[in-house]
């Protein structure tokens, strides 16, 4: 496997183009689409929340169709999502539209929206929008690199990654961007990613490494403890590579599986590094469990622990504050067998040993603490399993975007 | 039922008292004593956490054991969790030293504390604290409220509370007092509040009314949804008001567990308003489930949510946020039936009617918003079933707080 410059243009036949369309923002681009050269092979998983936008019932139903996209138009600004009848109604006339331009079917049209819940799109606006990104939809990494910038909302970076792997001698490329920041707790998949892949895939397998593979990856992030009603995650392969067709079980599986991983890790990690008003990614991993539904439960409670993550901000090895999140998380483990450590780019320290403070130097652990990217291990010493969840320190930074921003 | 002042000592033959022991704060008070001119029957529920706090430990066995404790010894600053055997001889050495001073024996002694965990208490300052305290103790309004003051962390405000109710021709007095602030998600109990009656009341009626009110008010408060280490209620009967003995199952019983629901609400409602940083007490009631258990759920979730309590420290009726908590709670509702209210002192507005929004006035839903107590209200229109949970709005207060103080 090799990492490559790249995002959703990375794989053979993927077009890409973002404009401005004008739906919240000023000055900058909101809508992206995603084109492949051929009809896909798709997989999606979707929000579990009861609460489901419009997009997410319209791209449910296309992936559960076998039906065989070729374009993804997205905006941001705004989610529709609470927005009925009306919603699903823009959905299909974007569509329509899409349709007509790419001459291709209306089932072919996938539709992601992100942004503030409850404000019906305006129709209009998005149709002129689509009209415009058929036109200038084209191949290349730059184009790639547009569309991710034109889908962020409070993100401050753009997230992409590209992968490429060999089956049976052919090169095959993933390349996806995504985008998080807000209201990220992923039950299924995340916000909004969208992965595309050269890969002659079949059906079953394509959707079973996505799902698989997301309770490993988007499941494990969280930046606010608040499921999206838009979390989507959309994954085309157009076989454009010529390898011979994937199937479920073999050697060619795992090598596109091990790929697939490498590309959902690498969105999930910059998404929640990347959570509003986020100074340092957070990273726990919790080993030594019974099982790794354990390590999975102890890992996000630590995460999701608002004490601990403005620790985190403070750089302060608050210590208690892990392991109290842990002993609520709802499993059984012994706190006084528990070892707690600390790591980032500077170095390693172990704060606590069978759930007593060390004797550590908080000096050094402030240092630990300071960097962009920080772990915390815990060792319950119960078992072989081990798991680990991703997130971000809460700041003030949090506190003026959603106290202010209506998303 | 009548609401008088006071608090701990409300009820007859209850004394207290408050010194500075310097166990981490400078210049204030930092232990409080709760004591009984005779033995009492008590009633306790605890943290589910897995980590337990020496202390809950400590009064779990009395609790269960059917000891008659007649004293509760408080410290804030330490909290005397994750402190393994040496924080369980700490307990030992202090209800030793009470027990010696007070006159009593030493399973007649509870503990209580509150503060930064993973931390050895100095237990030679709190034996000197307890030999003050033991000479200072005295009945009256005062020294309640002074104990109340001694037991807080970052409070802003002392949280006392007292009613009377008549039985059988006698007046029975009900008074707790309760600390909270942060890491407040109490699960079975909250952080600390003590309640103190002269009720003559069985053991059996006492922990009964005790465990079924919790979770109707501690249980339905969130902070910042940090279960803590040390939750404790306790409550202690000292029979001295004479009334025939309550038992569960009768008319009394009843009367008896409506005064102690006001003591209870009361209590919680001022730790959720009092939350750290928190500048308005979120009140979320959801009407129209079919079970009383779904109903909790959905309020408990959209008081959790982050997005939700930082829309109502900017004032912003951001209902999407607050349906989208709903939706992700684990329990089935129809969204596009719910209707949504926000109210406080000076009106009530519809923002939602079958899950989509009304034409309201943002400038009148900012101006209700603004209040320092305001409720919404979510109808999912299923059932007759309904719940109310307390929380607070998350501000940059929260942040200052955590991301610096060792708590």
């Amino acid at each position: 496997m090799e990492n490559i410059n790249g995002g959703v243009t990375a794989a053979k036949g993927f077009e890409a183009a973002s404009v401005s369309a004008g739906i919240k923002y000023q000055g900058r681009t909101d809508m992206a689409l995603i084109y492949s050269q051929s009809p896909c092979e798709v997989a999606g998983t979707f929000t579990t929340n009861v609460v489901k936008a419009a997009p997410v019932k319209w791209d449910k139903k296309i992936v559960e169709n076998g039906a065989h996209p070729q374009a993804i138009v997205i905006n941001s600004g705004i989610a529709n999502a609470c927005t009925g009848e009306e919603g699903m109604k823009c959905c299909k006339e974007v569509a329509e539209e899409a349709a007509k331009v790419l001459g291709i079917g209306v089932e072919s049209v996938l539709i992601g929206s992100t942004g503030v819940i409850g404000v019906q799109l305006p129709v209009e606006k998005l149709k002129n929008g689509v009209q415009l990104l058929a036109k200038q939809k084209t191949i290349g990494q730059e184009m790639g690199n547009l569309a991710a910038k034109a889908i962020m909302t409070t993100d401050t970076k753009e997230k992409e990654v590209a992968v490429t792997i060999e089956i049976d001698g052919k090169t095959v490329t993933i390349g996806g961007m995504a985008k998080g920041s807000g209201m990220i707790h992923p039950n299924m998949c995340t916000m909004l990613a969208f992965i595309t892949t050269d890969a002659v895939i079949s059906k079953e397998a394509l959707q079973m490494a996505l799902s698989s593979d997301v309770e490993e990856t988007y499941n494990m992030i969280s930046v606010d403890g608040d499921t999206s009603t838009n979390d989507t995650v959309l994954l085309l392969a157009n076989k454009m590579a010529e390898n011979k067709e994937i199937q479920k079980d073999t050697k060619e599986f795992e090598i596109f599986k091990a790929a697939l991983h490498e590309v959902n890790t690498t969105l999930a990690k910059k998404i929640a590094g990347d959570g509003e008003g986020a100074t340092a990614l957070l990273e726990v991993t919790v080993k030594g469990t019974e099982t790794k539904e354990q390590a999975k439960t102890l890992a996000k409670s630590v995460i999701c622990s608002n004490l601990t993550k403005t620790a985190i901000a403070g750089h302060d090895a608050n210590w208690g504050r892990i392991l109290c999140a842990m002993g609520y998380a709802g499993v059984k483990f012994d706190p006084e067998k528990t070892d707690l450590f600390i790591q980032s780019s500077v170095g390693e320290l172990k704060l606590v040993e069978n759930g007593m403070a060390l004797d550590y130097s908080e000096k050094k652990a402030t240092e630990i603490l300071s960097k962009s990217e920080v772990s915390i291990v815990a060792d319950v010493k119960a078992g072989l399993e081990m798991a680990t969840a991703w997130g971000c320190d809460l700041t003030h930074g949090y506190i003026e975007i959603n106290a202010d921003y209506r998303s």
